[in-house]
């Protein structure tokens, strides 16, 4: 292919510049042209190679084309087996719905109906507001502070980010935006205030639909919610008969350590939005996971063109094989663990960051004192090999996010580039 | 795969019933579950075969799993190709931006920038609406009647079914709903209408951002617009400043004959929506096409986890073969008018189907009198082995969506299972 | 009075000028200051008389101060009658409630429950709508092209002059606009244009909560509904379960001939809404008239500090005494004939003008060719001695709107110096 | 006018019942028909006397009919002063603004720009809201919990009671809601927390076009704001381009002493809102004071019919004589302290009601531990001759707002019956 491409007068990153729309960011941050992967490397044209401590902004939780896989997905096409079907019944669809339900729902105890909404996060989300919106015959839904839900106009409603906000050239409504756990400076218990806002009658906030949350905002800055404050808020719904979305697209599948990010804080979300890293591979698959009592849908009520990518079925179900055990989970919460305290040791060791370490299992945020630094380090570690993009409101935090699967070798030369490059900016 | 399925206590169909949202919907009309599909033909677990005419709803217009896409697909997931890179520079994604320009927009004088908003129609349709409010800094949206863009709050809003709309849970806004085409049965230039309405001060209609369209409804009942009705609204569009977005993710990729369904009435839109058949293999993946000038977006102010499907630009860009001559265009073409005479004949063949025919190219719709008819049509039409739905706000039109690609004979062998399933109710 | 402004350095329209704010308007148009009126006669500072056929925008229906109606004022002013009663039962509304009921509703076969919901015509419109959609549970009003209802944020949403529409700031939503009768230049049948929408599910139009219509567009160039398609309206709306809001608040109180201006049609709306001259001496008062099935008001869920305006009820008391015998409305019916009459002569003898006559009973309307006729007429009018002011989006209607109780031999003055205005301005 | 009603087979009460909407409400608080009033006291049919706490909810500062009012409105209906002048200029107008100007706005440094932006206070508030959005380009408006701005629908959105918000039949947009000064139980400095809001990127609330406050909340339950609060909001507001709009519709007018609310916190906002007591004899009039650099209304942009009613502005006149010294004004503040004196007393005598007192100047509240208490209160004054009504939004508050003029003995007695009926109830 790279002939194809040398062919014409055009630089390969030149194309892009000349031919995309200037809506193109990552390749800004990270200017190059890249041509294949595995686990956590990446090569480019140059045959560079990186180490990925972005993954797919938590779409590669199992890293790049994993082997086993890659193999079921080279049989699937090989064999014809069928690649789109609308929500028609397939072969790959029944067996990803079977494995589904035996390795993640019945061990856990749940018995969420499973909708395929369209492929991407915000396919997942738009439903779920719907669905809660249709069952509950209210229109507010409340949301929090550096929420990120996705850019189509209903989930961008419920999206804290003033800038993507902004794109949307209309007013966004039947939102109530409440601070995040932790989020005031000053102190403020927020399910506290919540609660005392829906509780009076001339607060102007009418009971919602539905309360949506991460357990911890990826795109927002890191911020984790404690286990405490999330039961909280899910108290609170069940006491007013609030639907209670967890949106667990960026810090699911196993980001945290258990397969759910609200499994250690002992939650059971009414509906569940997943995807990223659901279809293992990289492609687009997403889900919404409903409490049986809420699936409330009238046959077609909501559709789209991919939601049976079956691609994305037969690499999901092989997916599901890391689950089977605890494994991985106990290998999440361990290398996390020595991310976590290396992280920590570079606040001690470099007091010019002004830094402190957010996250929980193997997301873990390092927020710099200036948010211009955090920008510097990105780009010198990529000069260095490593992939790793900022986070938060004002870009201010540097987010690690490598693939689960990472061996420790990989992870400790990451996180030495990584010094490295705050080494070099400072 | 099989053995697994029929180790459950499961059927297959039962796994749907169980684990499944009820807002599933065409396996209620097709109630089989599917292995493989080559070309115009699918297969299900009691291999049984089936001729499509369905086409993944228009996101299969060169058939199933065709060999060279499938060879490409094959090679590039062997050799370890990247498979997902959210926006960042792929050789898979530059390669295809190229061919694109090179096979299609150049030949035809078109200048787009391209965007990839996400893999799925709506999201195209929602960065365009974006994107020319932004331009414009207006809100309102002209939509027409029985348009379908989309499942998200954005496109639902300039959707005309109101099942759908209702789905919302919301009020939609910032949209004003013309009548399409040829819509209102005691007769209305709906274009004449239009220009008043936005010359009058006292209308309440203000100048739109947009104006968006289908050049032939699909979802919507086959309704074609003429060649003249859109030049008019262009021209309209032209006069007073108003950002023109045709939606050509179900009509385009060669579904009317030309690649663009807007090519015949020589339309320049400002924005095109491609989605569909673009990847060529029915994966997910889309594009929003702008005009240069009306490129303003900032970097990454719409974003998503899945602009980055490289299985689908590998495809799409060996799909993009079909166009670099017109060989496939005439074929259509040919086809087109072979099987709208044979629906013409049928409409005075069966009287009492009190039918009429309506379409371009080859997605053509039998219009029944009675939308049972519609129905038991399609119902019939599947237990004698073909694929074929119903569209329009009463089901009421039997809608031929064969892959473009169907070879003759397997055409006819549809077609006429068809007039057995029209025979049969009646 | 004139002593102390005369005692500033200003001048008295200098006071406006000075201290008011650039919102001011028809003070731009009749550049005076009055002082007092009696009749279908005006006085300003310097003693100049003109005569009203403006009449308080359909304020003032029975003239100024009339004598009966004074007579009582002062009568209940002097004798402390309560003022000021918010919503608490008074005396002085007992006896309108009391007579209202006794001439207007009895005798027409109407048995209206009546609100007060605030003293202006926006008020009573908010309280329709609120109304409507409460007992009905839908969102969308159906409202038509060139109406005009208030300025307060629900009255301006169905409101259609995009001057005042872009003073809201936000967008304005909820609403449907339908071209009224005989709106559309091209020939529509605008009825049936409706009921096509509301019987097609994919038209986008939900069914609404109400469709609200002036049966004479009084602000938007004195356009007259035809009593056939008025009739159809309400068939409409009786077929599907829609609630039919006739805003006559401007043309009711006699303005048509009859007491409610949609007598003549035979229509029973839902709910009315009146106010300008229920008072009868241009006090601020407004009534919505609601069928009892539909009075479904939660006791204070509409509220307001000047529901209780009982000077106004003291005054309207009285006024409502025009109505006891057919007197008021044949002379009405007689002299919009005259005038209207006299116009069409106009019409021929002056062919410079290009003008139209359009009407109904004595609200009429001389539709310039060219809008800048209109407003020049108007200001040479003002010069002569005659208050008559322009309506319709371009300001295009020269709008006849006297008291309906002017004396024959002012009235014939009146049109002399409008007919030596137009004579000026060719 | 009794003989009339008397005639009649219904009972003066029966009348409202039978004729009038359900919507009514203060009518079922004080079930009886009242004739004249005078000062603080009211006559019924009866002619039972009752002493006035309510005075017309903050529109009756100076009590019912003032004499010098009175004389001057005769001599103006006598002399056939002109009544009814939409916004063309008249003498009593004219006469109005130098007065408001010289009299209040030049001795307090002031340089509003005077609208009349129809008769009530919901006109006013409308009328900022649109402005604000108008001059900043922006839409949101951030108003405060228990804030009570109106009942059309721009100010409906904007108010906070649930109750009445429920009633628009729409969703309101547009608008964020911060807790008023002191209102989360938990502590929390509400300006503080709204300027993280708008300080960081990530909040979902973007800078608003306004912030809209009473100084004191009156139907919110006699909520206090401090004078340093009120500072910090405004502050903020010059800080960010934020315009500060004051509701002083029930606060102003002298209610709390000065003449503005706003005066005793030094705050100049940038739009006021006037109403209520503004025309000093109950007659419906209302006022937008705007500051010459925000005054960008075009011609007409906002409009209405009873922006002119001239009976209103020569009493209004009249009423600022109350203002050329401090005799009022000091009159106030003792009456105050002495009202509030006393019911401090009874929270201490009567333990059994839980009581704490709010309140500024002559607005003040007996927040009482449990709604149905503050209900009985009401209801046994009521019995006794007293005229009181509850707020909040529990209705929990007994709020004393009896006229600023009401002399010394009068308030003693009142008192007494307040004591008394709280002595009947505990």
């Amino acid at each position: 292919m790279l002939n194809a491409i040398q062919e014409t007068m055009l630089s390969p990153l030149d194309v892009f510049e000349d031919l995309e729309s200037s809506v193109r960011s990552y390749i800004r941050s990270f200017p190059t042209v890249f041509t294949r992967a595995r686990g956590s490397r990446m090569w480019d044209l140059q045959n560079r190679v990186y180490i990925d401590f972005f993954a797919g902004a938590g779409a590669l939780n199992y890293g790049h084309n994993h082997p086993r896989m890659k193999e079921k997905l080279l049989d699937y096409v090989a064999s014809d087996g069928i690649a789109h079907s609308l929500d028609m019944g397939t072969e790959a669809k029944a067996r990803f719905l079977e494995q589904f339900q035996q390795v993640i729902l019945e061990p856990r105890g749940l018995t969420y109906k499973v909708m395929f909404p369209g492929p991407t996060g915000t396919n997942a989300v738009e439903s779920a507001l719907k669905l809660a919106r249709k069952a509950t015959g209210r229109t507010t839904v409340v949301n929090f502070t550096n929420a990120f839900h996705g850019m189509t106009l209903g989930s961008l409603a419920v999206t804290g980010n003033k800038f993507k906000r902004g794109g949307a050239g209309v007013p966004l409504s039947n939102v109530v935006t409440m601070p995040y756990d932790g989020y005031f400076e000053g102190g403020l218990d927020s399910v506290d205030y919540l609660e005392q806002l829906l509780a009076d009658g001339g607060s102007g906030i009418s009971r919602p639909a539905a309360i949506i949350l991460e357990t911890v905002q990826g795109e927002g800055g890191v911020n984790v919610a404690s286990a405490a404050w999330l039961r909280k808020v899910e108290k609170l719904c069940r006491r007013m008969g609030i639907v209670l979305i967890v949106d667990d697209i960026q810090v699911g599948c196993g980001r945290t350590g258990a397969f759910f990010s609200f499994e250690d804080a002992g939650l059971k979300p009414d509906i569940v939005c997943l995807s990223k890293s659901i279809s293992g591979y990289g492609l687009p698959m997403a889900l919404t996971l409903i409490k049986p009592e809420l699936d409330v849908w009238d046959p077609g009520e909501h559709n789209g063109t991919f939601r049976g990518h079956n691609l994305a079925f037969v690499t999901a179900t092989e997916a599901l094989s890391f689950w089977r055990n605890d494994t991985l989970e106990q290998e999440i919460r361990l290398k996390g663990k020595r991310v976590r305290a290396r992280l920590e040791r570079w606040t001690v060791k470099y007091p010019g960051l002004k830094a402190k370490v957010r996250g929980r299992g193997l997301i873990l945020g390092l927020v710099c004192g200036d948010p211009e630094k955090a920008k510097q380090i990105s780009a010198a570690a990529f000069e260095r090999g490593l992939i790793i993009e900022t986070a938060g409101p004002d870009d201010e935090v540097v987010k690690l996010l490598p693939p689960l699967t990472i061996d420790p070798s990989t992870l400790d030369e990451g996180l030495q580039i990584l010094e490295d490059s705050i080494e070099h900016v400072l």
